[in-house]
């Protein structure tokens, strides 16, 4: 659906995205950053808020990418999961994902995702991020104790996946479905078209 | 993650349904029903509006298919594409789906399932409908022949699928996003959990 017109490296070892990506019709190469991402504390309310700080994680990851692609364009993106201006990162344990899932019950969050695409002519890379607005029902002790026995919250930003089984504890969202699933695809590809990395065919 | 306390049997021969309740962890039988969807008038404006029409579709097919399972419970569903109170059905063809995504872009449309929820022993059956509203970005031809030529459109109402390629054509949603992939998958397991059907364990 779209022809390459200059190399794509995505930096993220994220099955989400790649499949995203993959499934709007874009060719890249896949290249995780080795950067340690850090790890928010519990609760916390980061200086500059969670924008910036989505913004600054995927900007890192890039721009660790890029030194290994002189000839490429890199894309690295950072998603974050906001309950009253606090991020939540991965549970560290079953407890820890149950205590989550209890908080963001019958709530509203934010999902942001910053995205950074940089190339070796940039002389500074592109950045921006995309908020999206999540529901979640009310959930019993029993859904939530079901959901985190499936193991599925363990690798995920707020304890919950939406594209998998966690697709039923979300009411509603507001705003774009792909960025909570960890790339904003509708922003992203055009931004790939305005800078001419692909092209509709 | 679900144990079924009575069987369910899924009237729709919808891939996207069938995963979708598979996904969130519901067992089921699936029996397509036979009657033919009635197929709106372009741009006709239903009596009764759009919501009636989507739960008057899911009601037949649930009943269509519950002659043959006197105990199970029967879950139908109809999907259906509204912008300004028109109805979009499937295109006819690829000029016919280029039409739709050019009346589609850049604006908002509304997306509409109708749920029906039928057993031996329900003297009515259970009836609902969610509506959830979709901004498509403003398309270029180029993105709009691209998209056409992959051929996805052509079985789907309103000429897209917003789970697979057609993810980049959504900028924002407003509501439920598995009721714009054909079910609303939050509040059909709420009710298979209020009748009975489904137990968290």
């Amino acid at each position: 659906m779209f022809r390459m017109l200059q190399p794509l490296v995505l930096a993220s070892q994220s099955p989400r995205r790649k499949s995203l990506l993959h499934s709007a019709g874009v060719s890249f190469q896949v290249r995780p950053s080795r950067i340690v991402e850090p790890v928010p504390l519990e609760g916390s309310l980061e200086p500059g808020g969670p924008c910036e700080v989505a913004k600054k994680c995927a900007c890192l990851k890039t721009q660790a990418v890029g030194i290994d692609f002189p000839f490429a364009r890199v894309l690295g993106a950072d998603t974050l999961v906001v309950l009253e201006g606090a991020i939540f990162g991965k549970p560290r344990d079953a407890a820890h994902a149950v205590a989550m899932l209890q908080s963001l019950s019958g709530r509203d969050h934010q999902v942001i995702t910053g995205i950074c695409l940089a190339g070796p002519s940039d002389r500074v890379p592109r950045v921006f991020s995309v908020t999206t607005r999540v529901t979640f029902k009310r959930l019993t002790s029993a859904e939530i104790e079901a959901y985190v026995k499936t193991g599925e919250p363990m690798d995920k930003a707020g304890a919950y996946g939406i594209q998998d089984r966690g697709a039923f504890l979300v009411r509603s969202i507001e705003g774009s479905y792909t960025n909570v699933v960890g790339l904003p695809l509708c922003e992203t590809i055009d931004w790939l078209m305005e800078d001419g990395i692909i092209q509709p065919v």
